[in-house]
């Protein structure tokens, strides 16, 4: 009995127009990639579970897809832990792979087994899937793409200043204007708990303090208060709450605020570092700011941060992050390999490019030329014609049968062919086709000796 | 503690140089399908288990990557079915979706799903990873890419054609010469065995057959005597055996030998359509030949059977293959829709291209120029050369920090890089840079005022 086909919720297809439309950013983002110098990698759809399990917390844990062991894996659970009927307990027994969960894990993981063929520093590029078995809701998908440049082996802050160069640089060539890219600095934000005596409280903090913009001064007060930090070390933090002006006034009042923290004021050398190289190197259509709010991914970055924001006027979250991790590899044996990088959020970036109108009109243009079938004789012309057509690099197409005319044109304005050529008995007869323009109806007759006079005026 | 990685047997790492050159591949092939009118789609790498099981037979049924079920899996399995511990019988209780097998299933799935937004003939081509819980072995891997062009909705002979002739474009732009388009049609198998009283036992036939290059004609015969076809049908079908001459001396034989079965002279006259279409068009390197012996995927093509062989003297298998099959869609409700399809074989032909040295030269050049890193105001100058080159295009980078000499001239070296950029405390004051041709060891002088004239010696 047939089937009614559905796909797993959290999963897409992806039509022809949609693929062309990912595809064209996807190559501005490895062009770029490429220019400033970072490699691609791929690596496996799934990984050996110990290599991901452990990585991204209880939570990430259970995001995690795990993939059941083929043939008879349920002899190799042993009886006792078999009747417990404990899914978590049997899971390692049954499965031991499981579906990528992010680009960084197994990035790191392909330093430490390919370390002795790098050069470092390593720069590399990876754009591939990631699987999570996230509550799917709108935006959020149990399948999407990962876009990541990274490198490692190099604390050179240089390496931040040419991330951000990066951002700039891809969204002024995706023509997507206006992007603020965020930057603050761990160290930052470490120093200020630290002297406002809340250093055991850095997370609870700084997890307060990211939501300012959303739930403002005193919400993100109260919140601090709830976790323990007291309402001296908040007063003492307040400045941070109206941290206005240029990016070299806020880090003067930084400078002022964290004159006695060590790791303070070595945040805000770093970031005075990047804004000033930036700053002499100019930008293209990027503004770069300082926002010491920006807490993301706070458990493992050490150094910078960054996070890109739409143009304002969109309503989109960030579409792009990253920031410094000192420890990359450590997991995997080889400690102290320091890494920065960034991503950037296809799916957004999609979004945001489809609400702008920012696509290049006709890119989804599946064919330049449809030649109309006339039944065997003339078919063989045009097919003829086809073949030249394609080996000039037109998108040409001959409707596969001598079907009536009007299911050969409806065929052809469905498919939005600019040039539909007709090459029938007549035209045979005299060597010649003739070419309608869809758009405006005007026809034109071209000698069959001669095709290159039509390719030439495509 | 810290693991030492490894990665799922079956599964692959690929370096910068393995994906650019798997990438040079791709590019061809889709730029070819593209302008033979194919457009993409991609689909979830995960499928709904019912969407999967029961289309590839039970060895494929097997070698699915099934993926477990998120949360308390066992929760949902009865304590009788639970009891039994049969993996086989549980399977389907706590694993709902699993991993693509193939392209085909998933894109007969999609033409059902959005048969009311497409135009027929629809041309798709799609290029996405496969899994296949296979035993490992040379050239045979557990995670691998397919590639393939498939028409559906359209009965003509001439979708062949273009196939061949796609086939044909695509081997003669990688410059692989000398590949053997191999051509059959199930017509004429099942005409054969009409003729000699094997009907029943077609598949048998076409299988011994099959093996005609690898086991000789004896080897050929006994095979087909243990399956149970007769000594008398055996030696009815020997012309088969010695089917030697051009292709039109072996379709008159087969003409011959079918006058008395309907179904064989139809493949017949289709392949002879085929043939002399192509010679009409012509083939830019390729070579198209009859051969009655070809059975591959016999259990779902109808019509058409393309294979393609390596160039002599390469020893590996076919590097594509396709077909006819007439009822793609039927097995998800939408019967009678004829579907034609080739694929091309990545990973082998990327063997085929390697061994016979046909990637071009320094494809996989990671970095056009370095520049060296001389300090902190000399490398920022060092950076905005860096940028102009990359807004030129080329593959630039910094050397991140002011390290020894002999250290950043040895990075320069491990990557390959053709040119070196040095601008030290003397050409800062100069206001110049020196090039050095890594190859022949020049030097060269430039002005920072002149970029461009550096640019264009590259």
């Amino acid at each position: 009995m047939a089937q009614k086909p559905s796909i797993p919720k959290g999963t897409r297809d992806f039509t022809p127009s949609e693929v062309v439309k990912r595809n064209y950013i996807f190559d501005v983002v490895k062009r770029h990639f490429q220019t400033f110098g970072f490699q691609p990698i791929e690596t496996p759809s799934f990984e050996n579970s110990e290599t991901l399990m452990g990585k991204y917390g209880d939570e990430g844990d259970r995001l995690i897809f795990k993939i059941l062991n083929s043939g008879d894996f349920l002899n190799k659970v042993n009886d006792e832990l078999y009747s417990s009927k404990d899914s978590n307990k049997i899971t390692s027994s049954i499965s031991e792979k499981a579906l990528r969960y992010d680009l960084t894990v197994p990035f790191a993981r392909y330093v430490v087994m390919h370390q002795n063929e790098l050069d470092f520093p390593f720069k590399r590029y990876q754009i591939q899937p990631v699987w999570r078995a996230d509550r799917p809701q709108k935006g959020r998908f149990r399948e999407f793409y990962q876009c990541d440049a990274d490198v490692v082996g190099s604390d050179s802050l240089l390496q931040e200043v040419e991330l951000i160069q990066l951002y700039d640089t891809v969204f002024a060539d995706l023509k997507l204007e206006g992007v603020t890219i965020k930057l603050n600095n761990r160290k930052i934000l470490a120093g200020i708990a630290e002297v406002i005596g809340a250093k055991d409280l850095l997370i609870d903090f700084t997890v307060a303090l990211d939501k300012l913009n959303k739930i403002g001064e005193d919400g993100v007060k109260k919140e601090m208060l709830s976790k323990g930090i007291s309402q001296s070390a908040i007063e003492k933090a307040s400045p941070l709450f109206n941290l206005k002006g240029s990016n070299t006034d806020q880090l003067n009042k930084l400078d002022a605020l964290l004159v006695n923290s060590q790791e303070g004021k070595k945040g805000v050398d770093e970031l005075r570092f990047i804004m000033e190289t930036i700053t002499s190197l100019g930008l293209q259509s990027a503004k770069l700011v300082v926002d010491v709010t920006l807490a993301r991914g706070l458990n493992y970055y050490t150094g910078a941060i960054f996070e890109v924001a739409a143009p304002e006027g969109v309503s989109m979250g960030s579409i792009g992050g990253g920031g410094r991790y000192d420890d990359l590899t450590g997991i995997f044996g080889l400690p102290n390999v320091s890494g920065v990088g960034i991503s950037f959020g296809l799916d957004r970036i999609y979004l945001v490019m489809e609400e702008l109108r920012l696509f290049p009109e006709s890119i989804d243009r599946s064919l330049d030329v449809l030649c109309l079938n006339f039944g065997a004789k003339e078919g063989l012309a045009a097919l003829k014609l086809t073949t030249v057509l394609r080996k000039h690099g037109i998108k040409a197409d001959i409707y596969p049968s001598d079907a009536k005319l009007n299911k050969q044109f409806k065929y052809a304005n469905n498919r939005n062919v600019p040039y539909v050529v007709l090459l029938g008995e007549e035209e045979l007869i005299n060597s010649s086709f003739v070419v309608k323009n869809m758009q405006s109806g005007d026809q034109k007759t071209y000698s069959l000796s001669d095709t290159q006079q039509f390719i030439d005026s495509l």
